[in-house]
């Protein structure tokens, strides 16, 4: 809460010391830094600069409809349309490029068909009957297909189609009431949209292509391994334990924020993702809903996450120092097991290599919380401390363990996308004979003996909260 | 946690039950499903209806150049621009045509020119120089143009006027090389856009404007209102004290949920907000940004109340049963008085009056949390109850001494608005006189004498942290 305040406090700061500037010392520092800025957005992701030099090449190729003459004797001005279509449909990323050039085309033939028939069936109602009923159709589709894009699941999808839908109905048939070769008008429009989505879509697709499907899965374990930064980080910075590198820590506890308003995004992503073909590690119909989930539970766990990080900077060191030493290493505990294991997690989701050793570092996580708990029962504690006190401790432990119940849920979810994509989870690397026979006697994995059929689903024998509790 | 696994089986088995019904079925069952969701679609909104009729009606108009011949013969078939224009400039909100409307009429304007000058320049440099110069000119424009549309803040309001640049340029200049009368047709262009996007903006300020302002207002006071609506419901769902309305209540507790994705809404909504001219209560540069600030406090609150309904449902309500009466009214005086605070904010908000009880709540249930704290403190306690017992009761405490923290702030940041846009909080309906004494009484309303030129702040003599704590 203070930290958060601060930084509203320092915002405030920032605008008053550009506000003393003056107007002409603003501007000025606008264009020193423009540079500055360019620069770092090229170096933040380098695939800008290639996307915006496969749009300069995809509009340059299409431009040349214009410069050689057979090309041009086919089409003529119409030619224009396929420009028009390049710079339209070009997206960044594959799945979106061709969500909208797919759209597009659709759209156009469905609505110019629709446009041509109308067009013919206002023609049988003479000339003063005609621009009346094509006036009402016009109208009666605009309203309902805009309506229509209301649906958040056709809005999700097809918006941009619907859109091209209205647009072209309306062009195709209103230009019928002047122009008599609309069939002409419309092939000509329909062949050149294919040329420029056809061009745009090859480009975006065999220069340097950008993956929806592989952002999508890249960013949703980045944040997980966002989450284990922050708890790795989180012990020793809430009991103030000094530790190397102290501003590069305070960095890795900010890095969580980004993950709390990342829906949109996810959203998003998952629905180009849903356009593309097989790719790299992800085949046609790979289970991308399913990321959805590991996000929404994710960002569940980031709330958690941004609540214990109020905590930090708080009052909580002072009283601690007396009684809480077990209490402290509990936490410490709990807080680095679960780190290790959002962390594995991750690098297992980004390799899609089998996780191997995150269920016994959430086991233990959960062995320390359980402990904790058993200590706060313990009789000999609550004789002379006052409950104050220790107050903020045991919060912290409290959502600690909520944590390690998400981290939970958060595994399970990968093991389910892993058993949903079918072969493609491979196992890590073997691991020494001595970590493996550990493993096993903590009756964490079971060792599999053969895989069954294209489902290689991972199994894993828990040991159940039973077990556990009685083992704390 | 275990009600949104809950919520994941029951997505589940509601897809399995889909799947059971086979191809035809399923199929059958969107066809009769349609006709109910339109009409919802309807009812939750009955803009979006207004909404349509408004595009219908705007694409009529803009086709009637077509059927007018003096129109027609000055424009001829680039009368077909006005209407893709309408179809693409006409939104929702007021603030996202007129953003849309000016971008392309700038954007077109501006790189017209640009492609007429390059054009002539290419002119110069001979027949075979020619194809080449403006090859090479499109695309450094396109590519650059395109990176520049990377930068967050002019993607935020200039996107698509940037789109449009690449558009027209291209057009433009490529046209060129094979029709003379560029200037005719950079003109016509020019003109029908004119046409379409005055047209589009004019039916849509005239006719039942939707004000992305207003939306922003209401969305953020709604917010605030949601979680005062969960705190309000709370404190009886968590002691499972039994009150009326048990299903009523349930759907209260969930309102808070759509307010921790409320990030980029909000911020589409400011961005449209800023391109509108006065209207109803706002001037034409009201504080659109403050409101970013509002709705970040505001998601950071829900952010505990998320972790807060993780406590619903869970075990807290056994082993409070002996000991925490006092616990338990305490939390329940809490969650209510800041449940009263929020939703009278909601409401000054809403009804732009100055909140009058909001401080005085605040101040009550920052009592109720210095009061559970020096209960905790007392020595009589911790004898011979386990600390484990109460440690839900000791989260939830804390949880929620963390939201009365977020409260003021929030409280605090409303009146900054208020400060901010003038005179434009008005007082609300003087209190009665009992009332207003006791305001005083708490050292809560100061009473305000005269109000000093255009700031009409709320001056509010608010007891010190030291003085509650005393008081507690």
């Amino acid at each position: 809460m203070a930290s958060q305040i601060a930084g509203v406090k320092n915002t405030n700061e920032d605008e008053n010391a550009h506000k003393d500037l003056g107007f002409c010392g603003r501007v000025k520092n606008k264009v020193v830094e423009f540079p500055m800025k360019l620069k770092k957005l090229g170096q933040d992701d380098p695939r800008r600069i290639v996307h915006s030099l496969k749009v300069g090449l995809a509009v340059l190729l299409v431009s040349l409809l214009y410069y050689f003459d057979p090309l041009y004797d086919g089409l003529g001005a119409t030619a224009m349309w396929a420009v028009l279509t390049v710079v339209v449909v070009f997206e960044f990323s594959v799945g979106a490029t061709l969500g909208r050039g797919l759209n597009r085309i659709l759209a156009t033939f469905l609505a110019g068909s629709l446009g041509f028939g109308v067009h013919h069936l206002a023609n049988l109602s003479g000339e003063k009957g005609h621009p009346i009923l094509i006036g009402l159709f016009v109208f009666i589709l605009a309203a309902s297909v805009t309506f229509f894009r209301f649906f958040p699941r056709i809005k999700a999808r097809y918006d941009y189609g619907l859109l091209i839908f209205i647009l072209t109905f309306c062009m195709i048939s209103v230009s019928g009431y002047r122009d008599e070769e609309i069939l002409e008008m419309a092939h000509k429009r329909a062949s050149t949209i294919l040329i420029g989505a056809f061009t745009a879509v090859s480009v975006c697709v065999f220069i340097c292509p950008v993956w929806a499907g592989d952002d999508l899965h890249n960013s949703v374990a980045t944040n997980i391994e966002k989450l284990g930064s922050f708890l790795e980080g989180f012990g020793s910075e809430c009991f103030k334990i000094s530790c190397k590198g102290g501003e590069s820590n305070k960095a890795l506890l900010k890095g969580y924020c980004s993950v709390l308003n990342s829906k949109q995004s996810e959203e998003s992503q998952v629905n180009f993702a849903r356009w593309e073909p097989r790719h790299g590690r992800f085949r046609f119909r790979h289970p991308w809903k399913h990321y959805l989930k590991i996000g929404s539970l994710t960002r569940q766990c980031a709330y958690r996450i941004d609540t214990l990080n109020g905590y930090i900077n708080s009052e909580i060191q002072t009283p601690l120092n007396i009684h809480s030493t077990k209490v402290q290493e509990l936490c410490m505990k709990i807080s680095s097991e679960s780190s290790k294991a959002l962390k594995e997690l991750a690098l297992a989701m980004k390799t899609m290599t089998r996780p191997t050793t995150a269920t016994a570092h959430i086991t233990k996580s959960r062995i320390a919380a359980n402990s904790l708990k058993s200590f706060l029962k313990s009789p000999g504690l609550g004789g002379d401390i006052h409950l104050l006190d220790i107050i903020p401790a045991v919060t912290v432990a409290s959502l600690l363990t909520d944590v390690v119940a998400y981290a939970e849920q958060i595994e399970k979810s990968i093991q389910e996308l892993a058993s949903l994509s079918h072969v493609q989870f491979k196992s890590a690397e073997p691991k020494t004979e001595q970590e493996q026979t550990k493993l096993h006697k903590h009756g964490i994995v079971h060792p599999c003996a053969a895989t069954d059929g294209p489902h290689h689903v991972i199994t894993i024998v828990q040991p159940s909260l039973k077990e556990i509790e009685n083992k704390g």
